[in-house]
């Protein structure tokens, strides 16, 4: 077992890495204040896992709240179903809210535990890579909007992270490379090394390795860990992990929330990314093919659905959080291993990104 | 014109008192960051000044937002309305929201600003007595629940508060007495010199005299900032700030929210807390009648609705959010002036308040 912390003050907290973390309650009963203590997780993970979550909690007065699976769940009328278990059970400002599931239950049990009676604890127990790697770590949290995806939320850090790796056990292939997405964005955007032993060892991630699986988790965990503690509300390098974001939440909220994951169209945009900065001469060409192929080989896709067109993406990127005054700043890439977060990307370069890509799918 | 700060290191903000403001745009513009301004309002109040605060904002990229009037319009749903004129004219994270409003356009507001893109800025132009002298300062944010009132939200601190007391010539006088139940608040818990100066001029506040008004404001956002400054988050005496709040919440999700205002259910929920305090032996029975026969003399009712049975205010205050531990906490009265929290109150005493006061409604 492995522990990082994420240092942020009085709001510091562990995340615990290791195989059969279910079975360690005292892990997370240390993190837990009052009595009350409120399970929120979906249907396809329930049946798997809140038996075991229920026996670590044993003694609290503990209840659970199910939500359907899936990103198009991820909104307001659903979150208040979270509110309506809450007040049911009388739960007060003491409680401890618990997200068993992947990035869209973190994300919102989060932002239900910084709304409830302005501000309640809450823990994460990440059960899919992309969570482990990315949304659980960093209190980011919120729902989506039909116009912009994550568009409202709040910063609220959990209490405490507990990765059991045996949970991808049973996490289908696809949810997998999702999550593997999320872990290439940290080699591309500041961590070099880490991307050659990707290159090196993507096939030991796709066939489930659990040695590769634990290191990749931790890397990623470091590194996430680092860029929040030096930047918790996003004012300035936070904004290199939405590498491949903007063109990603564009690709998410036309096609339906839902229809592709959420690693799916980071990649895509990854590679979208990768291709403009080619364009303006930051990147290599051979590094840009490099990136491409390695999401190639981890089984995802980098080519925008067809039904896309170039207006569309520009008016979906124009609500893009990082956008300011009325300027759309990008993530991108001055070598693998550097990003930088930019309004000064040529408008005509753009253009030809889109229209090749816009190309390459139809 | 008056200025008092409201200290909170970063986050200080500025309270202007004064005749006329909403003709002082420089009041404003200083703390308006970029150039996107959302202002949100409701449909009794825009039409009578929103023109002239879009004559402040001359020159910014102005749009409104306008909502629905009354309490019973303070929830997600409504809210929701705010996030999609906001990411319909794709306002970014620089902009600033301004709540042109009473209590629930503030409260909506400042919450919807919290949560927009994980929060940004927001101004409040408060235009009802008991927003000037209470919601509009301090942070609190937020929307009713159909199960308790001011369940979910944020501390969200606006940039500045600007209180044109001349607003109050459209006020009809139902809702300037529900605005006195608030200022008579202040003298209760921690400031006998005014509740004896309410007393001597509790006449003048409801014949609307100005210079009166103009103090019992000042009065009450020096009391009001002084306590947010010590206490921002209420871990401690902000509390004091509920007298009569949580008798007063059950009335309000009981008869359904926007039937009773909210300072007359807190007006009824004082008297109640005066009530219970006297039966302890810790106020007087003579101090009792006389903050009974202020709230009287303010045309404010004393008793609640005659519909409500001892068993559905207990159902209702036990979700109040200063529960700990399941235990009821209540803000009760040492004596004019004086204000506790506790636990310890004896529960056959709130069992004869409560009996007390059906008998007295039926």
């Amino acid at each position: 077992m492995k522990a990082l912390q994420v240092e942020l003050g009085e709001r510091s907290y562990p995340i615990h890495i290791g195989s059969g973390l279910l079975d360690k309650p005292e892990l997370i009963r240390n993190h837990i204040a009052a009595s009350q203590v409120m399970v929120v997780s979906n249907e396809t993970i329930a049946p798997l896992y809140l038996d075991r979550v229920c026996d670590m909690l044993s003694g609290y007065e503990q209840h659970s709240v199910i939500l359907p699976d899936g990103e198009q769940y991820k909104n307001l009328d659903v979150l208040n179903r979270i509110f309506d278990a809450l007040l049911e059970k009388r739960f007060n400002r003491q409680c401890t809210l618990i997200a068993l599931g992947g990035g869209v239950i973190g994300d919102m049990t989060g932002f239900a535990a910084a709304s409830y009676q302005r501000g309640v604890s809450f823990i994460q127990l990440p059960t899919t890579l992309l969570a482990q790697v990315d949304s659980s770590v960093g209190g980011k949290t919120g729902v989506n909007h039909r116009l912009g995806k994550n568009m409202i939320g709040a910063f609220h850090q959990p209490r405490c992270v507990l990765i059991d790796t045996e949970t991808l056990n049973t996490l289908d292939d696809r949810q997998l490379a999702a999550g593997i997405a999320e872990v290439i964005k940290y080699g591309l955007i500041r961590d070099t090394g880490f991307f050659n032993w990707l290159e090196e060892n993507i096939d030991r991630l796709t066939g489930r390795d659990p040695e590769a699986l634990g290191h990749a988790i931790e890397r990623s965990c470091i590194n996430k860990a680092e860029v929040v503690a030096a930047d918790e509300l996003e004012s300035g390098q936070r904004a290199l992990l939405n590498l491949g974001h903007t063109f990603g939440h564009a690709i998410e909220t036309a096609t339906g929330y839902g229809t592709w994951l959420h690693g799916e169209a980071v990649s895509t945009g990854m590679a979208m990314a990768a291709d403009l900065s080619a364009r303006h001469g930051w990147l290599s060409g051979e590094d840009a093919l490099r990136i491409r192929r390695l999401l190639v080989r981890a089984g995802l896709p980098v080519t925008p659905p067809e039904s896309m067109s170039k207006t569309e993406f520009m008016d979906l990127m124009a609500v893009d959080k990082k956008v300011l005054d009325r300027k759309l700043r990008l993530v991108l890439l001055k070598s693998i291993g550097e990003a930088l977060v930019t309004a000064d990307f040529r408008p005509d370069l753009l253009n030809e990104t889109l229209e090749h890509y816009h190309q390459k799918a139809s």
